[in-house]
């Protein structure tokens, strides 16, 4: 029960997160200051698609749902720690919802 | 305006529908009549995978993203009519979801 | 026989296209002139993304192999026009394989 | 130059490992003793959708390329571990393909 809590928890986090990156990629992608936003545009691209394999993953019952999950996790954090540094809003959501989902990812995983 | 509401509408159903391909293609895998899901295990599996991508083009702003939910669209309509014949509440679900998902992309792309 | 060669030249030009379109993307992020680049950093995450889901329906004989082939096409196209009117290589390159992958979609779908 | 041989010659390996997955996928589904064949579909879809990431990943220069190597690895480990028990021979060419991709993943992560 606590397992499809967790399931349940962590997918929504993967699809809050693939949204924000999403939005964040594009967003950055009409900066002015884009030579700053390289690595955002990198690792928001990376990141809405691993959080994808992630949700399909889990939604389909994977046998590799929680190797999937740790490398996402992995993913989110350095795209969140990227995001942080800038004050776009979208940079600044896009952070926060790389960090719940990463923390969701490893809750699941354990 | 109504532009934005319609790209949330459909951006919702192709996520449920997404869920519910996954679902119903895991289910499927799980069935004792195994040969006559076939055609069903299949279609769940190109009916979320268009899914995810017609999200994917809709949340980051794809230039194509009208070109992508028409043919997400036929897809979501081929799933459900295979789906539709199954009595499996999981292929009942599914067939709802795809057919709300291809009305809902074509409104979209219309 | 005809329409075998014909799967087989387009999946070739497929995994050429994605490839140098996946090489482009990671060149322009790393050029100078960033500004002048963003159509064409878009556009090769396009244009990859969908050779590798032409490229799958293709090999794993998908019922809607022709309708994505189409889509795919119509995406080489498009990358195809925005990279030719850069001077760096890898966009030279990148054009041409998108109009021949443009091409062998095409013949394949017709 | 070690490190850039040892890329293509993942690359190649990857590519080759996902067509021969995406290839036994559909002849599995097609198979009279379908039962049986269960898990090799699901591992066949896992891996040829691993292997496109890593290509992916490979090709765009991600800095995530060490770990989704190393994730691919595991997972044409599994699905060669499946194949090979089949006596099919789009199963025994899928099982070779798998065990060298998982190799050259290693060897180029390491």
């Amino acid at each position: 029960m606590e397992k499809q809590q967790s399931l349940e928890q962590c997918i929504k986090s993967c699809l809050e997160c693939m949204e924000a990156c999403n939005i964040c990629y594009d967003s950055c992608l009409k900066e002015e200051d884009l030579k700053m936003m390289v690595s955002c545009i990198r690792l928001d691209r990376e990141c809405a698609d691993i959080c994808a394999l992630a949700v399909k993953s889990m939604q389909s019952n994977s046998p590799f749902v929680n190797q999937i999950c740790i490398l996402c996790a992995e993913i989110c954090e350095a795209c969140g720690n990227e995001c942080k540094n800038h004050h776009h809003e979208h940079c600044q959501k896009c952070a926060e919802a790389c960090f719940k989902c990463a923390e969701e990812c490893r809750k699941f995983a354990a």
